[in-house]
C-alpha cells in the first residue's frame, strides 16, 4: 500500500478521519486480509459451497483439521472467513450465541442476513470507538430463504453486500472477476464444487495440495458439513492445478 | 480538501476547536460523505419519492437489494442515506427503536421533525465527547404531519433543516441547484420520480444502468415502499442518462 | 483571530490554562459563535423581542420555519441562540427539562436567574473537564420577575449577565453599542421590534428577505410565540435593509 | 509571567511536578485571576464589608445587580471572589451546599474555617487528578466566632489563610499593603467602608463609576447584606476616585 | 528483528495495524518469546512427552524443580509453555479455571480443543483493546480425543493449531523440521521420549546438563507426571549432547 | 536541581522509572518540600516537642494562629508537616480518620507506628498508579508507646522511618546534623523546647519573629497542646536569632 | 545501565514490547533494586536465616528498628526484601492477607511456594497492564514444607525460582557466586548465620556497623524472630568488615 504524503497523521487510530474522509486502520485491517489465503462461496441450487485456502504447516505432523477457514453456525447457517485466525474465531463466536439468541426468542433459525446485520454493527464498533482496533477479518456468511441461498459478505468496516458467489482474503478482485465470468444459473453442487475450487486456484500463486483446501456444503436446515480430507482429495482428482507442494518451512 | 497550514495542529479530534472556530473531524466526514453516491428526496403531493445512486459491484453476482440506500422507519416514516453503510445501520436502527418507543408511550407514530431532533442529538455527542469519531453519514428523513409530507436532512454535525426537496451525498450541491429549479408545487408522483432520478443522474459523473438506483415511494400511514429492480428499470426506461455501465472492478 | 508565538501549546484542551491564564478552548468557541447569524432580544413595557438572522438556504425548498433561533422554554421563558445548531438543541432540551422539574417541585414557573446559573453551571463543567470541547453557543434567556421583563446572556465559559437589551453572534459588539444607542425606557412592542430588526441588520454585512428574520414575542404567564414569515413580512415591510436577497449557494 | 526555558515541558497538567517543584497550571490559574478586578474584605467591630470591582459593561442596559461578586452562604456566613465567574459559581454553591449539611447535622451555622477548609480540600484534588484544570477563583469567606469576625482566603492551590481584612484579585499586593498601613482596629462600619473602597480603588488604574461596585455587609447571624446601587452611589460621594467612566466598549 | 523505516510509527500499541496490516507488538512478543529456552511435545500410542529446557541457574543451590516449564491442567490435560515465566503463570492459572468449571457444568474433562480455543480467545483481546500488551507465551496443550494424544499449539495472537508434534521458543523453526524428520507413526514412549529430547537438544546451542530438561508424561485420564530429576538423569544417559554445563553466573 | 541529559524523557509520570531505577516525580515533590520552612520534632523524657518554622506573611492582618504546621491526630498523637499546605491537610485529615477509626474498632488510640504506615502506603500509591502526582508534603508523626515518645518521619515515595529527634523542609540534612550534634539523652522539656527551636533558626537563613513559630507540645493521653503567641515569645525571649523581621511584601 | 539507540521509543511504558521482546521498564526497576543494600537468605537444618544491610541514617537518633528489611508473614513464613521501602510495605501487607486468606479457608498455614506464585501473579499484572509501574522489590520469602526449609525469590517481573540459599539488591549475582561456593549441606544455625553475614559483606562496597545488619532467623511453626540489635551486634563480634562507620550525612 503506497502511502501519501500526511498520511502517517491520520492512520494511527480508528476514531481519526484524515482530511478526504477516509478511515486508514480501517484500509490497513483490509490489508491483513489480503495477506491470508483466499475463500469463496458459490451458491447453487440446493445449497452453498465454500472453499477455502489454508496456509498450511507443510509439515505432516500438523492437524490439517485445526486450521478452520468454514464454520457452522447454526441448521443452515454457515460462514467462510479470511484474515487473522483469532479475530475469525471471535466473530464466528458471536455469529453463534445470535443464532441461538435467536432461536431462543422466535422458535426459528435466524435469517442470515439479519445475523450479516448484528455481525456488521459489532464490526462498525470497532472503527468508532478508540482504545481497539478493526477486526482483520473478511466473513461470508450464508444462509437459506425458504429453500433459496444466499451470502452476505462483510469486511471490517462492517458493511454488507449480497452476493451470488463472491470471494474474499488474497487476489480478491480478480478471483471475483473470474467468478463473474463462470458462474451461471442452476449450477449442480458439482459444478457449483469445481468452480469454487477453480476460483481459489486463481487467488493462488503456486500449485497446492488438496489438503491445503477446507471445503464445506451448506444445505437447507441441516449442519454446515466440512468435506474429510480424502474427499477432498477425491473430488479435486485430476485438477491440473492441484500440483507437487513447495516447502516453505513450518508455516506461518 | 485543501489545508491551510496550522490546520493540522486541530484537525484529529471531535474535542478540539481550530481557533477560527472549526471543528475539521466533522468536515472531514462531510468529505467522507462526498465520496459516495447522490442521494435524493422530493415531496410530491401524496407522498415522498427517495432516489439513491448505489455504487453497485458491477459483478452480476452481487444481490443488488442488499445495498440499501432507503429505508422504512415506522409507518408513514422513512429515510434515505449517504455515507458509510455501516455508519448509516447504526442511525437507521436508533430512528426504528426511537419510533417504536415512541409509539409505545404514546399510541402513534413519532411525528418525524421530532425523531429528527432525537437523531441530531445523538449526532452532536459524536462531535463534542472524546474517543470517539463523528457518523460520516448524511440523511434525509421523511414524514407526514397530516397528510402533509416533509423532509428534515440531519448532517455529521447535528445540525437539522427541513426541505421541500433535498439532495445529500455526490456533489450535493449541483444536484440541490438543479432541484431547487425544477421543482414546482402540486407535483404528481410521477413527475416527482422523474425529476428525482434526474438530479440523481445530475450527480453523478457518467451514465448508469438501471439497477443502480434504489428507488423508495413513502405515502401516509403505510410503511415505505422499495421499488423492485424490475419496476425500477420500467419507469426509466427511455431516460437519456440511463446508459450502458462502463465496468470497473468488483465496486468498493 | 491572531495567534501568539507560543499559544499552539496551550490551545488544544479546555483543560489546560496558557500561561497568562486564558483558557483559549473557550475563545474559538466564541470564534465559531461569531460566524453564525447575529440575534438580539429586546425588552419592553410588557415583554420581550427576539430576533435572529438565519443563515438560510436560500433554496424556496428549504422549511424556514425548521431553522429555530428563538426557543420556547416553558410559560413565560424562553431563549434566542447564536452558534452551532446542535450545540444549541442540546442547552434548550436542558433548559426545557430544569423548567419542568423546577415547576413540578414548587408548583411554579422557575425563575429565568435560576434557570440561567444552573445552565451556566453546566457550561463551566465543559470548560473544565477533559475528553470534551465547550459548547459553541452564546444564548439570551427572557424570563419574568412578577410582570417586569429581564435578559440572562450565557456564553460559552458558563459566566452569566443581566441585561435589558443585548445581542450575540456575528457583529456582536456593534450591534450591541446599537442597541446601547437607541434603546429607551419605555418601549411600546412595536419600537421594541423595529429596533430589535433594525440592530440584526446593523450585524449583517448586506440586505435580506424578511424570511431570513427568525421573530418571536414572550410576554408573562404565557407559551413564546414565534410570528409566522407573513407576520414578519407584513412588519417588516418598507424597511430599507430589507433588501433582495444576494444567492449564495445551498447555504452551508 | 515571564518563563524560563524548559518551562513548558511542565506546564500543561495539573498532575506534573516540574524539576523545582512548581505546579505551573496552579500559578497560570493565579494569572487568570489577576486578569479580573479587585475585591477587598474588612472586618470591623460588628462585623464584615466586602467590596470589590465589577468589571461592568458600560453599557447602561446591563443590569449591573447581575454581576455579583459578593455571596451570601448562610447567616453570618458570606464571600467575596475574584477570577472566573462560573467557576466562582461552582464554588459559591459548594460553599451553600456544605453549609446547609451542616447546618442540618448540626442545627447550628457552621463555624467559617471550617467551611474554608472543606472547599480548600475541594480545590486541592484540582491540582492533584488528570483531566481537570485548577479552579482560577481567589476568594474570601468571611464570618463569626461568636459575634468576632474573621476572614478565609482560599486560592487556587487550596491553601487557606485568616485574615483581619485582606486583597484578591488584580494587583493584590499593593492594596494588601495599603490595607496593611491603613487598617487599625476598633474600626467603626463606616470607617470600614471607605478603607475598604479606598483599598478597591487602589487597586484600579483608572477612576470608576460608584456602580462598577459590588457592595456588601455581614453581621452575626443575619443574611449578607448586598448595598443597593442607590447606597453605594451615596455612600461614596465625594471620594475622589470615583470619576466618570471611559468608555470601553461592552466589556468582555 | 531487523526494522523497516516507518516501523516506528505503529510498532507500540496493539491497537494499531501498520499500513501492511501487521501488529507489531504481537510480533515483537514473539522475540520474547524466541529468548527463552526451546519445548516440545511429542504424541506416542499411548500418550504425550512434553520436553523442555529450562534456562537454569548454574548455582547448585536452585532449586531446578520450581522452574517449570510442564503444567497439569486437569485429569488428562497438560502444557508446556515458552515465554516469560509470570505470563505463563497467568494463562496456566486460566487453563486450570476453565478446565474445572468445564468440569463442574457437564460433569467431564473439558475437550483439549475447547480448552485451546477458550484460551485463543483470552489471548486475542490482548491484541485489540488498548492499555495492555500481548502475552509473551507459546503453548503446547495436550490432551486425548478418546485415548488418541493430541496437541493445540497457541501463540500471543490467539490463533490456533493441532499439532502430532511441535516445537515451541528457541530455534523453534529448526527444531519442528526435525521433528517432521524424525516423528513416525506408532512410536513407543521410549522413542517418542528420545525424539523429544534429541530436538531440545537441536534447540540449544551447547551441550546441557540433564538437570536442565523438564520432562513430563500424560496419559488419558491420569494427571500429568512430572518426571523426577533422578529418572530424566538415569534415561538420557549416553545421550551425546547432554555435556558438561558451561558454567554463566546465577542464570537470568 | 540540576538536571542530566535525558532526564527530561523520564520525569513527567509517577508510573515511568527512569534507566537508572529513579522516580523523578517523587523527587521533584521533595524538591517542593525544600522551598517551605523547616520543621523540627524532638522527643524527650516526657513528650514530643514540634517547632515548625512559618512563612507567615508580614501584615499584621494575617490571623497567624490560621497557619498551621502542627496538628493534633488524636489523643497521644500529633504532627508537625512541611510541604505544600493543602496537600498537609488531605493527609491530617486521613491521619485522624484512620485514627477514629481505629479507636472505634478497638476501643484504644491507633499506635502512632502502625498510623505511619497506613499513611505510607497512601503516599506509596500516588507513586505507582498514573493520573495523579505525589504529595508534595513530608511529615513528622509523633506519639508513645506506653509513656516512651516517638516519631515516624514520612516522605512522598511513602518511605518510613523512626527517629528521636529529626528536621524536615528547608535545610533539613543541616539541621538534623545539628539535631545530631546537640540532643542527648532525658532532655526536659524546656531543654528539648529550646534545642527545637534552636534547630529550626538554624534552617533559616535570616533572623524571624517569634510569632513565625508554630510551637505544639504532645503528652501521652492528652490532645497536642498549641502554644499561644504570648507563650511562645515569652518562652523564646532573649535567644539570639530571634531577630526584627525584614519585611518582604505579603507572604507569598 | 548503557542504553542502545532506539531504546527510548519502548522505555516509558509497562505495556510496550521493545522489538527484541524486551520490557525495559521491568529492567528499570530491577535497577532501582540494585541501587539499595543487599540481603540474604540461607537455609539450614531447622530454618532459615534472613540477613540484610539496611541503609541506615548514619544518626544515633534514628531508630534503627524501624527500617525493616525482614517480615513475618505467617507462622513459619517470612521474607527478607530489597528495593523501595514503600513498594515492600505493600507487598508484604498482601503476603500476610493472603496468608490469613488461606488459613481462613482452610485451617492450615499457606505454603510459602503456593504464597510466592500468589505474589508472582500480583507482580506480573503491573508489567501488563498500563497507567502504572512495575513494584521495584525483589523479595526471597521463607517457609517450610514439612520441617524443610525453602526459599523462592520474586523480582519485579512476577517470575519466581526456588534457592536453598540466594542474594537480593545491590551486588546480587557477586553475592550469590560467594553462597554458592561456600553454603554446604547439614548447615548449623551459627553456620548459616556467619556465612549469610559475610555473603552481606561480600556485597557491601565499605565496612559496616553491627546495627546496620538486620538479621531474623524463622524457624517451623513459630513467627519469624528479629534479633535485636544488642544480639546481633554479640554474634557478629570479631568478623573482620564490622568496621568504623563512615559518616554520610542523614542517610537518605
Amino acid at each position: 500500500m503506497e502511502m501519501q504524503p500526511g498520511q502517517m497523521a491520520y492512520d494511527r487510530a480508528s476514531t481519526v478521519f484524515s482530511p478526504d474522509g477516509r478511515l486508514f486502520q480501517v484500509e490497513y485491517a483490509l490489508q491483513a486480509i489480503q495477506m491470508g489465503g483466499t475463500a469463496v462461496a458459490v451458491t447453487y441450487e440446493a445449497g452453498i459451497i465454500f472453499v477455502a485456502f489454508r496456509n498450511l504447516p507443510t509439515s505432516s505432523l500438523a492437524e490439517a483439521g485445526s486450521i478452520e477457514k468454514s464454520f457452522a453456525i447454526d441448521s443452515g447457517l454457515g460462514c467462510v472467513t479470511a484474515g487473522l485466525i483469532a479475530d475469525s474465531r471471535v466473530l464466528v463466536e458471536f455469529l453463534r450465541v445470535e443464532a441461538q439468541r435467536h432461536r431462543l426468542t422466535y422458535g426459528e433459525s435466524a435469517p442470515y442476513s439479519l445475523l450479516g446485520h448484528a455481525l456488521g454493527t459489532l464490526l462498525q464498533q470497532f472503527t468508532q470507538f478508540g482504545g481497539t482496533r478493526p477486526f482483520a477479518v473478511s466473513l461470508l456468511l450464508g444462509g437459506f430463504l425458504g429453500t433459496t441461498p444466499g451470502l452476505v459478505e462483510l469486511d471490517p468496516s462492517g458493511a454488507t453486500i449480497g452476493w451470488k458467489a463472491y470471494a474474499i482474503g488474497r487476489n480478491r478482485r480478480a478471483v471475483a472477476d473470474f467468478l463473474e465470468e463462470k458462474v451461471t444459473e442452476h449450477l449442480s453442487e458439482d459444478a457449483a464444487f469445481k468452480l469454487a475450487v477453480q476460483a481459489v486456484a486463481e487467488g493462488s500463486p503456486t500449485p497446492f495440495l488438496a489438503e491445503a483446501l477446507d471445503v464445506a456444503i451448506l444445505e437447507p436446515a441441516t449442519e454446515l458439513r466440512r468435506l474429510t480430507p480424502a474427499e477432498v482429495a477425491r473430488r479435486v482428482q485430476g485438477m491440473p492445478f492441484i500440483g507437487a507442494p513447495e516447502r516453505k518451512g513450518n508455516g506461518r
